[in-house]
């Protein structure tokens, strides 16, 4: 938790940065701000963009030729750093008061996105459902459109003021689609209420079609995200590439990647445990009295605690910045009973690992754990 | 993408002109339209109609018979096509203000449903779903009866104006239960109260149901018109015939259907990529320096940044509308897995097309994409 | 369509009635009602009041014995019968005023429950997710009472009469985290609306995680109920006994059953079709101007458009009430890419069928269609 | 169901107290609270405390050592119950008004939480999530910024009063996005009601989006736990031993749990029944007039009911606290499908079990049920 917390440190720090600008700017509009805040928050705003102008500078200059720094410009990170560089002096040239000018930091809100994987996700998910989403889309727009015209021919001479138009009456139609429901625009005639039940139900039956389907999307999606990315790491293990290919896309679709801080405590001694560790790259020592074994890229550890169901036998850390594979009980059982090989493979390598160990007179093991 | 616009451009096109005409129909019901706007409003819309008229009249003009014609006009799509053009005089006979009369333009609305596919899915996903939502319709009348009486036992003494019947009750009970709340009816009494809150509770539980029910059906739905869609252009492809039955109905659950206009770009040299092709109809062309090389019906490209992992190394060019089948990478993994057979035939495919070019003295194939 | 309306009619018939009885109980609660519209609704309320007697009595003749008739009330359904016919009676006698009396007719609603099946589907549905939807409504609780408290501490001060008492922000509370917003509650200092932002949000998490668990619930349910359901029709038919166990389960999961009334149009002669049908119950005829072909419970019809694309040959009207079992072009191509067998049995029994119709001199012959 | 309740009894005991004492509390901050009736609230709430007190005095005597005792307090479990205890004692010693003080008992409505599996569960799912959510939560962070900025620079001319700061727009734009609509900050110009018309739309597809994230992430954790409880059940029943790995782990995904307490009836003679029963621990008895059959850990019974179809022919009821696995006839028969070694087994136990007792003279035996 502390050392996903430490890997994470920069994007964090970015974003609260981002986030006191966008606060100084938020407080500076305020009608009770005085002047001598004014200035207070005004500086903080030239600070935070001072700050994030320094970012892109260092970014472009780790950039070796000119080319490559306008290829990183047009990335969407790159196009989102510059236009927060750009957005305050812009401000400053075409708006005199320079409270407003401030406003321009608004495009700084993206870049809490820019840090995220969220955006790219997001936009794929859209683009998986967009035909469905679209059917969707035009059948709102019909709806809303009818509702519109018919609550203003039912409202019209009753309320004259408030649904005096077709346009008035979208207003109406979007709160009430939305389940909103301000209560400024209300149909008082029997039909319209009756338009406006119906509207209600069929906003709130459009979205929960809306839902499944961007829900529906979105599993699909990350599971294909996990796969790509888990495959990658499983292939370049020399241990899974004994299984056939069926059990490795068995087994890929079962692992969760971890990322580890250097010094984060793996598994600690005498805890319950279940799951079970495939260690990428990187480095990890299990911690024992004697000798400390050192388990490098393609060991795996933890699994005795699955197999036997003991608690941890040993502490591991890890000792650089590592990638781990983990492997859940529930998914180790499911695989052991449709694959018999893997757990034969982890069993042979266990035993001989413990015998290689016996050999160089270590006393100990990582499959002690 | 901007191939995909254009192959849509007649129902964007028609979407707009559409669009058009309804706001001009909604401005002109603003009480600030002056005359003068009012006759530019009006013209528009009778523009707007005038187009919509002469599209049934080529359409009809297209089929050979009054038979065939008068079966179109009793298709959704002939007889909303239909009612767009009778609108508008019929609402110049029966009502005398022409302002009055264009409201009947809102029959335009549904043509948006109509260049989509969207009706047709969502009647055939009510229909699939049809016995659970009577289920919890029936469920949702016994809530919303039982609420509104209930509601008016409770509040008739403490507020006679406005829960002074079980009409206006339900008006309570509808806004409630959808959890619009304008808040124009507001239960004051303590009893009314407790029951609010269980109203707005169960809403919510039902509409969770509902949309429950209807993701189900709309995944299912969807999953079905991708496979028989799928499955009719697969059956047509030689290469694919080779695979047993099974094999390619695992395929056609992973393929997607692609369109793309002719002069489009499918993928271009130097990108990496991670999705194949298969040319189910149409021309694409290998963009080679010295000889491009033309990809007919049946064969497929873009396979060796799958196996290899390299950047596309040519770039391809629809020559012709074509219809692609699009394969991504994480599903030719888990296929590969499942089914070797289908890589091999690939690979023997793309060994076999190599070995033919070469004979043939040209510099390069498809394969080396 | 119109055959499943004539099955289903003894049920609309029963619910328009109760509405009928319903509604003239909500009209006679208007002020506006005159004395002389008051008989009218009353004498309605009485005259559906009667029916419901009279259906009770007829439903407890047809049962022979004393018990058989206790039997019956102690289900749900009798239950609702019996309250439905006293609650009226026992409105007249403890209430003075017969507009309030006919308000115990309310009870009414619960018979629109008692024709579906929709309220055992809820029940079951309900006890499947009990624990999850527990865990939901304790932390529902905690967070409601949480928000009350907080609300109350912010808001006391600034809004004496609104947020008086930890009750007053309960209805507020309420009210914010099922998103209803009424807006007659709202907080006006900072810390307030704070902690009102952080309930919206809440209330939404939460109703998405309910929504997810019944979701979840709900298809598991209705796919346990449909294969119950299909599995006694398919294991009754002498076809399907051919194939082995694990043919049968795969088949049964992807078939629908159909009721028709007697006189139904099943498929007509010259239109696509993507469905097959197998005749569980009842019988039905391939009308052939020469010789019409009756098809009995364990025959089947509408393979040959699925075969090989043609419209279908001939019309098929059943001339019993049936039951039919409906295999779907998509589902039918993944069986038959899964379970070879099933494409080969129907051949065979298509060909044995063609052959004895040959030998029998018949010009026709169930699989032309 | 009964039995149920009666093992659920001290916790709905404990939960029952505290709904007490925060009720007590609540009601005694009414304005309309005597000084009579503020004594008894205080007395409530003061002995809910004493019970609170006493409760964990117990817990904490049950542990031998002190260093027990002081991991029970790190537990969550612990520390809510330190906490509730602390709670009043520290809001008398900081607060002067005795009723104020009592609003720290709000600390109880955590022990909702510490009775039900939920919480830990909810952590889960939102662990298994977190990356998919944080991605939603900075989305909607951006979009709540730039709606709030917009909505201040759109309608700080019209309403300034209302928008006449960001810090007021964001309260608009909270109350907005999450569709609760207050109503209080209403837009006026048509580029505000243009952009809240955006922002309640997108704040739906969020909350789509998250409602699918999460229902997923909730569906698999649970399915994940279903199988870790019945695993660890099924390993102990040498019945299931004789059965391959891959069969065991497709019966344990269709087991139920059921903790049944002593004297619950668990199936009736005479009643249709649907599922099958696996004494895992805890005692049986088939209650047959001539000699009941004592049923323990390992048999089973109810088979007969799913395998021909017949009523219950015995009465069993659980003479100890026991816990059994349910096997529904859905389930049996799609397993019996794929792996006819269980049924094979189930009837060749019956069989062995029959022929045994027919030795031992005994008349009946538990599989006639």
């Amino acid at each position: 938790m502390l050392s996903d917390v430490r890997s994470r440190l920069p994007a964090i720090l970015a974003n609260g940065l981002t986030a006191i600008g966008l606060f100084a700017m938020i407080l500076d509009t305020s009608p009770a701000t005085t002047d001598a805040w004014h200035l207070i928050f005004l500086g903080a705003v030239v600070a935070v963009w001072s700050a994030i102008l320094a970012e892109l500078v260092i970014r472009l200059h780790r950039h070796a030729t000119w080319q490559q720094r306008f290829t990183y410009l047009a990335t969407s990170e790159g196009a989102i750093d510059l236009a927060s560089v750009l957005a305050l002096p812009f401000g400053w040239l075409v708006v005199s008061d320079p409270r407003d000018a401030s406003l321009f930091a608004l495009v700084w809100s993206l870049r809490f996105i820019r840090h995220t994987t969220g955006l790219t996700l997001f936009v794929r998910v859209m683009m998986r459902c967009r035909v469905s989403l679209l059917s969707i889309a035009s059948l709102f727009g019909a709806i809303f459109f009818g509702a519109s015209t018919l609550a203003y021919i039912f409202e019209r001479h009753a309320q004259p003021e408030t649904f005096g138009s077709v346009g008035r009456a979208m207003w109406w139609a979007v709160v009430t689609l939305t389940t909103t429901g301000y209560g400024d625009l209300i149909p008082l005639t029997i039909w319209g209420r009756l338009l406006a039940g119906w509207v209600m139900i069929g906003g709130i039956v459009m979205f929960a079609l809306q839902a499944g389907i961007i829900a529906t999307a979105f599993a699909e999606e990350l599971r294909r995200q996990h796969f790509l990315r888990t495959w990658d790491l499983v292939v370049t293990m020399p241990l899974f590439q004994k299984l056939g290919a069926a059990t490795v896309a068995d087994i890929v679709r079962r692992l969760e990647v971890r990322d580890v801080a250097a010094g984060a405590v793996i598994v600690r001694e005498g805890e319950p445990g279940d799951t079970m560790y495939f260690v990428v790259s990187g480095e990890a020592t299990v911690e024992l009295e004697h000798a400390p074994v050192i388990l490098k890229s393609g060991s795996f550890f933890g699994e005795m605690t699955l197999l036997f169901g003991t608690p941890r036998s040993a502490t591991v850390v890890a000792t650089q910045p590592s990638v781990l594979l983990v492997l859940d009980i529930a998914d180790l059982r499911e695989l052991a009973a449709r694959r018999p090989e893997l757990v034969d493979l982890i069993e042979r390598e266990a035993t001989r690992r413990r015998d290689a160990n016996a050999m160089t007179r270590s006393p100990a093991s990582a499959d002690v754990i």
